[in-house]
């Protein structure tokens, strides 16, 4: 069964931020639906009201944290114990990162379009423990040649970890994450694989145990609409003995009677340290159910597909402006160049649009502006943003 | 100039969560006055407004961050260079512990106060880098003894790194942080200090530069009456040099023209990550604003002492409770205990009492129950709870 544009333009209602712009910034965040405002109000309200500490309000966290584990594990399709909750994306791949017994000599191979903070913990991981650190050359297969084939090439005897974005932040190129990870294990069965899936969570379909990563980290406030504040990492059962928790607070162990550590956590909430914003949860599994609302997490990629295609191929129509993907994007972002750009043009068109209301982002490396949309993103905005561009080139 | 009570009873007005308890659970938890929650909910609106993903939203988060950081290190009385936010204290804790470069054979002593979060993260430390953990038995001093004098006797000429609460969370007693600093500085001048100061920051009037302390770890939740998910960490600029950062990210470092790390942030901020619920910052410093309108640091901190002693004063007038401390409190918690106990009297005692709208907590290590007073605490609160632990006892 279809959803209609009536339905759609109904369910954009709910997103308060989207009444005066034409936006396609949720690779960088998404807007909030009123509902996860609402949740995390609420939440608010009831923590000061019955505590702000109390039995009665330390119950009720406990009980909205296991519900929005469960939400975040059903979206994954993976069971409840495999996820952590963590602070951001950033946060998830450090746990996995420094939870790794590094031996010197040890090697971490990254593809070419990581994102820098990933990229600086590596180095330092490098300098502590005398790991080698290596990148290869994926942002090259945008337009041709296979990722998985590239990561091959690249593997040694002594490579223990690859990092790769499961959607490449600066291409939206879409790696073939389970195809890698089988080349990897075919390659030495040691081999471990960490997932940027900063932009994947939420906009792909997901089943984490079918792709086969070992740590999968992810955010909820960039394609799910959820709070800033928020993500999380999925661990593959396998991983969860060998990877030792760093970061540690009373969340993460068990106690004795007299209150002393005295084991972790059988689950991935080892890996959590301590107090947190709690009511943000309330807001992320708002979020989350607002967009199961609308659709399947297939349909939503269906439509996501149709609009980025849409996208594209108008861009596609400027004589000034070149898509860095030379075929219809297979993910939401869509990122392209001014033909006759200097230093500087990429950021003077983003502001350009943005005075005009319309939301779009510079990146570094490529240097390009990047659009991404969501499933409720409406033809008219993306038409809005081509006379946009239209009108800036013409000036 | 003194603060009367009618001036206190209108700025208790401001915090909500007040209205409809007897409140004790500062040490846990402080309630949010008004003032917090609205700038929260204005950070909110301002967000889905300009962006949420925006040039002029990623600016205006920017100038909080550095607002928040300088409310927090004005209050501190440090630069605000010195400071990094984190999530939570624990967090903090976690930065000072893994950024130490440790040495086999290394030692760490801590007081048998302390977290458990703590106490398991040296205990992970331990085992990773194959350090030695060490507890002294500061307990035991709370009605007699030299706390400095215990710790000095338990140095040895391994120890690296010594930790401790500013105030101890169980009991309440203020630990001479200065004092102890210079004791271990004239018996190595290598040993570094560590402050857990989840009960001091927001209680005592602070000024951390003369304290001599090199990691000064703190939350806004509890005495600052922040929401959830604030913290901080200040770092002595000698120690600065010599930490490592351990979780990295975006925030962390500097970057080039085509956005590949550099180096560390100059100041604090190399130590935080990503992105954080910004908007949560704003709430904090909200809330610190709200307790400067009442009074100064001084102010605050002899009238919880007034306040904390009369609620000591009155619980050893009853004949079934046992105050832990033997002398009027330092600090304002007040732990207790019912002098006929059994396993579970302690629960009992406190659910009771939450039945009743009194919130008090119990402790496991001793095994007691805990009050808290705040400036703005009232005698009639305290008569209060005092009626309520009567009632308890008579059934």
């Amino acid at each position: 069964m279809s959803i209609s544009a009536t339905q759609t333009e109904q369910h954009r209602q709910q997103f308060p931020a989207l009444a005066n712009k034409a936006y396609f910034n949720y690779g960088g965040q998404g807007p909030m639906p009123q509902a996860a405002i609402d949740a995390i109000n609420q939440a608010q309200e009831y923590i000061q009201t019955y505590g702000p500490f109390s039995t009665k309000v330390n119950s009720w966290i406990v009980e909205e944290v296991r519900q929005t584990r469960e939400a975040i594990a059903s979206e994954l399709n993976v069971p409840t114990d495999t996820i952590t909750i963590t602070e951001d994306v950033t946060v998830g791949c450090n746990i996995a990162l420094w939870g790794i017994d590094w031996q010197a000599g040890d090697r971490i191979l990254l593809t070419d379009c990581e994102h820098p903070g990933v990229i600086a913990t590596t180095q330092e991981i490098s300098r502590r423990f005398n790991v080698e650190v290596s990148f290869c050359p994926i942002m090259a297969t945008l337009n041709g040649g296979d990722p998985a084939e590239v990561i091959a090439q690249n593997l040694t005897p002594n490579t223990r970890l690859v990092v790769l974005s499961h959607i490449l932040w600066n291409t939206g190129q879409v790696l073939p994450v389970n195809k890698i990870a089988q080349v990897c294990r075919e390659y030495n069965s040691r081999i471990q694989i960490l997932v940027d899936a900063a932009q994947s969570v939420g906009l792909l379909p997901l089943n984490l145990t079918e792709l086969e990563a070992d740590f999968y980290a992810f955010t909820g406030h960039k394609w799910w609409c959820g709070p800033m504040g928020v993500g999380g990492l999925y661990i593959r059962p396998e991983a969860r003995e060998s990877l030792q928790p760093t970061f540690i607070g009373w969340r993460s162990i068990t106690m004795d009677s007299r209150g002393k550590p005295v084991d972790w956590q059988p689950d991935g909430r080892r890996y959590e340290v301590a107090t947190s914003a709690f009511g943000q949860y309330c807001g992320l599994r708002a979020a989350i159910a607002t967009h199961q609302q609308w659709g399947s997490a297939k349909q939503r990629y269906e439509q996501i597909l149709q609009l980025s295609h849409y996208l594209w191929q108008r861009l596609n129509e400027l004589s000034d402006i070149l898509c860095l993907r030379a075929t219809p994007p297979e993910s939401s972002l869509v990122s392209f160049q001014l033909k006759q750009k200097q230093p500087g043009s990429h950021k003077q068109l983003v502001q350009y649009l943005e005075s005009q209301n319309m939301m779009t982002r510079t990146l570094l490396d490529p240097d390009c502006i990047r659009g991404c949309v969501h499933y409720f993103t409406t033809t008219s905005e993306i038409d809005q943003l081509i006379t946009g561009i239209e009108s800036y080139c013409r000036k």
